[in-house]
C-alpha cells in the first residue's frame, strides 16, 4: 500500500492545488516512517517569491514538524525534477531519499548535469512522471489560449 | 560614498549579527537605487531550517518590499560566495548584480564550477573578502575551543 506511487499521488494532489491557484503545477510531500509530515505546492506567483518552490516549502515545513534541520530519515516526493535551488536545499537537509516524477530537461539539476545533490541521498526517478508531465503541459496549454 | 564596499559593510554587520546569534556568520543585503531594501543573516540554527541562508532571507524580504518576484534592478551583496541553493534563487530572481566577499572553495557555486547563476547577472567578487573570511575563521576557531 505505502508505495512510492502512493506518496507521489499525494504530491500530485498538491500539484493540483497549485494548478487551481494558477501556479505552475508542482507539488511535494515529505514522508517519515511511512507518514506524510509536510506538504507544499508551488506558490511563486501568490507570494511573488522565487524561493517559494514546492520543495522549499515542504522542507521548511518538515523541519518545523521534526524540530530538526536534518531530514536524514525522510523521503521527499516531488512531481518534477528539482532545480539547482531545490537540489541545494535537499543537499543541505541531507534527505535520505528523493523521489521525483517527470524530468525537467531545462532546469532540473540532474538533467543539467550539475553535481548538486548529496551523494548519500538515494534518488528514484520517473514515479508517476507521465501524470505530472500531463498536468504541467495542460497548465501551459491553457496559458497559451 | 555609495560604493560596493559601503553596502558590503552593511552585509558584514548582518554577518556580525549571525555571529552573535551563534550562527555561521554570513550576511546579505539587497540594494535598489542605492538604497538597502532588505537584509538577512544566516538563521539555519535558530530556525532549524537549512533554507534560512542569508541570501534566501534577503531575497524573500526584497521581493516582499518591492511586490515583485523579479529583482532585475537590484544588487545582492553577500559576505560569502553563494552555495548552489542560493545561486539558484539568485538565478530565478534574475538579480541584476551579485557582489560577494570571500570565495567558498567547498560549497560556492562558482568555486564548484556549477553553471547555476543567470548569464545576465553581473558578478563582482572579493569585496571585503578578507574581513568576511576572518569573521568566519574566528567563528570556527571558537567552536573548536
Amino acid at each position: 500500500m505505502l508505495t512510492d506511487e502512493y506518496f507521489m499521488r499525494i504530491a500530485l494532489q498538491q500539484a493540483q492545488l497549485a494548478f487551481e491557484a494558477d501556479e505552475i503545477p508542482i507539488g511535494a510531500v515529505v514522508v517519515a516512517q511511512n507518514t506524510v509530515i509536510a506538504k507544499g505546492f508551488n506558490q511563486v506567483e501568490r507570494l511573488q517569491d522565487v524561493t517559494a518552490h514546492a520543495e522549499i516549502l515542504a522542507i521548511t515545513a518538515a523541519s518545523n514538524y521534526l524540530g530538526s534541520k536534518y531530514l536524514k530519515d525522510c523521503t521527499l516526493y516531488v512531481t518534477l525534477e528539482p532545480c539547482p535551488m531545490c537540489g541545494g536545499a535537499i543537499y543541505w537537509g541531507q534527505l535520505g531519499r528523493l523521489v521525483y516524477g517527470a524530468a525537467d530537461i531545462k532546469r532540473g539539476c540532474e538533467s543539467m548535469n550539475l553535481n548538486v545533490l548529496h551523494p548519500k541521498t538515494n534518488i528514484i526517478r520517473g514515479v508517476l512522471g507521465e501524470e505530472s508531465r500531463k498536468l504541467i503541459r495542460l497548465f501551459f496549454e491553457q496559458k497559451r489560449l
